[in-house]
């Protein structure tokens, strides 16, 4: 059971899916359900063939590929998405799926047999970009989000996701979540800095971080900024200026692993010598416990009430996404740790600051993460990078991890 | 000399330049040196012709329309412009166009004559929103600007100034400046609150407010919004904020007519879940005091270099607009404080916080400003408004002004 996995085949594997909607500097751009989307999952699912998995596409487009096991109990389960955001890297996802076609090419070509089945899953629209929420396909997948209502998405294209479904072929029969894992372990590059910058090559993903996300609009009085004295002004920009610093401010004080980042903003009407009428921002939140999240979230919502009196300005508060935080299963992370030993790689505990498949899969069977260092913390962006060596690294130990838990 | 203004016949005049460049909510959208430009100065061309005044246009398209007087002495000038921003209301640069028009009418009508010559002047490119610097046509006729480099200015539509000022025929042959006024006087909405919240009729305007305009560019570094701890961030947002709210501080730490505004905002990548790799912004810092200007531009300053540090982001400033605080004439403002008296209106002094065509003029000729009230401070937008009687007793005060200024 010692054998290594293939690491040119799994690059040469990254290098062929990443043409599929390439973009400068060799970025992807390949969104949720388009003709790009297609064309990659074509191309996956003739790789899942070639290697004799019997490849299921549910109704809401996740494929579920199985390699059968000496039993018939549920699989062993590994996957993740090969849709990306629209200045992507090559890794974000495709890594996980990649995988796990490495690791069945692997024991097929060692004619090695596991107990139970092995699975290897993608899951429809997991970046959310086109349409959200995100995670889509597992939040479905688990029994969250019903078929018709995911559906019926409408993107930020105006188009319908059913019809794109349908469009790119990829409505398939199988019953969504049909095919229950007895457990799912997904790979993944960090996208944040604390690997790369600790130099250890394996981070065992104990928890992932609760994340709420809020837009928040402020309703102020557009004036002239020189006309205007400061007293008689409702300065929309000034309440989100003083917000955007309150959220720093919370987080040093429920310190830990709170993080708090405004990302988006847009002032109306835009003009330098006129007081903002309107701000439009978002407020993302995460937090590994849910009480403090609350709290973070509790004690914002206070101050945008009270800064709304002081400023006399009106503020609207939308809650966009709210997702607990998950503990993985501590048999499963013991069994990451036990792997990575094992193949002698440096490893620690850590947590996900990112929104995984794995978080919605959770849900119905014991899971944890792998995940690989990311140079500089970079995701999201043509210039995602991990190593060569580090990307194999972490197929290994996942290969390690699934035929553990297939065959005990 | 005690006749007074024909009001209809104003509001008759304002409503109909409003017509053209219309936009919705009786609106109006007339950028300088547009098609719309060209038929609202064709039409107060031709209203000026009737009154049988002297029209003369200037090579940056200046337009000084002169009534003789008994004398060739300097003459005594009125004035604003009748371009606009693209969201604008009627009245702002229209009104003391029309109001100049006005006095005349009334002047012929009532067959007086002035010692000195009466002026009328309609400078190019007040708003600078198609072109920058702003007042652009009374900076060049007062020798702040060249005509060279005026006609060589390009918009940000592309249009070279030059180019568009001879396609609407209006690059004239006087030379810019060669008719220089006696004294100024400039009749205007005040675009504030202060009148038609203390329910006084006239504003005597004896200083206006420097300012100072920074366009400022935050570079921090794009990250995970989930993944990246707290202190590896350089979240360019975070930095903005806190700029923006100790703009606020200083403000109120200088105090008096201290003003401080973030008007335009953009962040990049601008994601929800992406800390900003890079924010620009803009600063608005105006005063009547010049030195308190210089304290306030040098304490932002100092802070910014602090706040780079702090955060590790880089920080460019670019200066776009500094003009300094003006004083206008003290026996102008005497003179219209005696006018408004005789008219039996209320009025006080105040301080003009934007800036206009007077603050230009003020530099070559002894000059001051009437404002009559805003409703709500309104400026720069369709509700923009004051009441008929309002906008009667100003051109009255202003009448009475001229011809105190035109005989003695």
């Amino acid at each position: 059971m010692d054998f290594k996995i293939n690491q040119k085949r799994l690059l040469d594997k990254i290098e062929c899916l990443a043409k599929i909607g390439a973009i400068d500097n060799n970025g992807v751009s390949r969104l949720a359900l388009t003709k790009e989307d297609k064309i990659a999952r074509d191309l996956v699912v003739q790789w899942m063939k070639e290697l004799d998995l019997n490849v299921n596409i549910d109704q809401l487009g996740n494929i579920i590929a199985i390699r059968k096991g000496l039993n018939d109990n549920e699989p062993v389960m590994t996957g993740s998405h090969i849709d990306t955001v629209s200045t992507a890297g090559k890794l974000d996802g495709c890594y996980g799926v990649l995988a796990g076609l490495e690791i069945v090419n692997t024991l097929n070509e060692n004619n090695i047999q596991t107990k139970r089945p092995i699975a290897v899953g993608v899951f429809t629209n997991e970046e959310g970009v086109r349409y959200t929420p995100d995670m889509m396909g597992s939040l479905a997948y688990v029994g969250e989000l019903s078929l018709k209502k995911a559906l019926e998405t409408k993107g930020f294209d105006g188009s319908i996701l059913g019809e794109e479904l349908e469009k790119i072929n990829y409505a398939g029969d199988l019953k969504v979540g049909a095919i229950k894992p007895h457990s799912y372990v997904e790979l993944h590059i960090e996208q944040g800095p604390i690997l790369s910058q600790e130099k250890i090559k394996i981070g065992v993903v104990e928890n992932l971080l609760g994340i709420s996300w809020q837009e928040i609009t402020i309703i102020g009085e557009a004036n002239h900024a020189g006309t205007t004295p400061l007293d008689l002004r409702h300065d929309a920009g000034l309440v989100v200026a003083k917000i955007i610093s309150f959220v720093r401010e919370l987080c040093l004080e429920v310190g830990g692993e709170q993080r708090g980042t405004c990302g988006m903003i847009e002032f109306e009407p835009n003009i330098i010598n006129v007081i903002p009428s309107s701000a439009k921002f978002t407020i993302d939140l995460r937090n590994s416990c849910n009480d403090k999240l609350i709290y973070a979230e509790n004690t914002l919502s206070k101050y945008i009430d009270e800064i709304s009196q002081e400023e006399g300005v009106k503020i609207q508060k939308k809650q966009l996404v709210r997702f607990e935080p998950v503990e993985f299963n501590k048999s499963i992370v013991e069994t990451i740790q036990y792997a990575a030993d094992k193949c002698g790689y440096t490893y620690r505990l850590m947590t996900s600051g990112a929104g995984h498949d794995a978080q919605m899969m959770s849900r119905i069977c014991p899971s944890a993460m792998i995940f690989v260092p990311s140079k500089d913390g970079i995701s999201h962006n043509p210039r995602e990078y991990s190593s060569p060596n580090d990307l194999g690294k972490g197929v290994n130990v996942l290969y390690k991890t699934m035929i553990q838990l297939a065959n005990h």
